[in-house]
């Protein structure tokens, strides 16, 4: 028996010949086996989008903040219109299912140098204020998630290349989670590079650069995959 | 007679109260006054949002790139199945909008750390490949496009706050339009900073750093307005 609880967040758009989907569905196959997939929960922000926040969320988002930190059910109480409701209906299931995972592993393709607009929708659902901090004893309650980010780019925008400053992915995401509140050790990036060279004329002679780099991240995806299949 | 013509993005999800919509609204105001309204395009991206890409629009764009540059006709011929011609009359009508705009006026709020998903969304969708080059001369068609972007935000990234390298909205927003071959010379961004300190109890006390940010963004956007309504 064991009480680990995977979230498996993929983004691509697209459902064939995705790297970040082929990598998270490796990790994915090394942690069900160990766990079954009772405890496996696999949300597509592609296929199946999270809607968009709109103002009432915002509103009351507002309102919760200026309270302090609440549970789940204090904030389901300041809802004060049934629009307010529906934005946090909406927002407490995906709330509370980051909250239960012990191990999130999200697929991250790069578009247009950052995350996809999906992937966007679903962390601006997520962070609701004070929804990672426990209300009675302040603490941080993803402190000991595990999160696995596979950050797929058609490029090379890795440390050293003349790209490197156009990453607004990784270091995006990174921020993104710490925000939340993952401990630093606990948020594990593998980056797949160049994963376009092979159709991109101006990358084709990148090839052997990219075979290598994904070469890599599935070594690291599977390094990963054993470290948190072993750590519950 | 004038052939200006002023794409008027918003992307606050807030319809009132918004500080990014207050500002190009002034913006919009003074370009009015001097132009008239036939050829001003105001598109909303929260009340009316652009459909995320989906694959087609990527195998579309794939097949596209590695052609070179194509004209939109070309491109509208390359479509080999009814959900890519869909994609691509999607992103067309965009496409154009934006080719067509002597002025790009964007107001651009900061969601957690970056833009909005609905900005995203609009990003993915115009960012086709090969869409701002002349097909037939190979010239940048949005080399002399005006962009002017307000960027609000919540709290402080400005140079030299502590959480300046958590601003992946301006930085972000300056490598798109420059990436889709804008000069860096018509590029002008207008930041308000901490527009919650009213009402996030920390930032209570930057309220007045709140207002001379606001008070020095107006007077940015008033400055901006008078060039660009002068300069066609």
């Amino acid at each position: 028996m064991t009480s680990a609880t995977l979230l498996h967040l993929d983004s691509s758009i697209s459902p064939a010949g995705s790297v970040s989907r082929a990598l998270t569905a490796r990790f994915a196959a090394v942690w069900r086996a160990r766990h079954g997939a009772a405890r496996l929960r696999h949300r597509d922000l592609a296929a199946d989008p999270v809607p968009a926040v709109r103002a009432a969320y915002e509103a009351l988002g507002r309102r919760a903040e200026r309270k302090g930190v609440l549970s789940p059910d204090d904030v389901a109480a300041l809802a004060e219109t049934p629009d307010e409701e529906h934005e946090w209906a909406l927002t407490r299931s995906l709330v509370e299912e980051l909250r239960a995972a012990t191990t999130v592993l999200l697929g991250a393709p790069m578009y247009n140098l950052t995350v996809s607009a999906g992937l966007k929708a679903w962390i601006d659902r997520i962070s609701f204020p004070g929804a990672y901090v426990d209300a009675g004893t302040g603490e941080r309650l993803l402190r000991d998630t595990r999160v696995v980010v596979v950050a797929a780019r058609g490029g090379g925008y890795g440390p050293g290349t003349p790209r490197e400053h156009l990453d607004f992915q990784v270091p995006y995401l990174r921020a993104c989670f710490t925000g939340l509140g993952v401990a630093e050790d606990n948020l594990h990036i593998v980056t797949a590079e160049l994963t376009r060279a092979a159709d991109v004329p101006a990358l084709n002679g990148l090839q052997p650069l990219a075979a290598r780099s994904l070469a890599r991240a599935e070594a690291a995806v599977d390094a990963m995959a054993a470290m948190v299949t072993d750590d519950r």
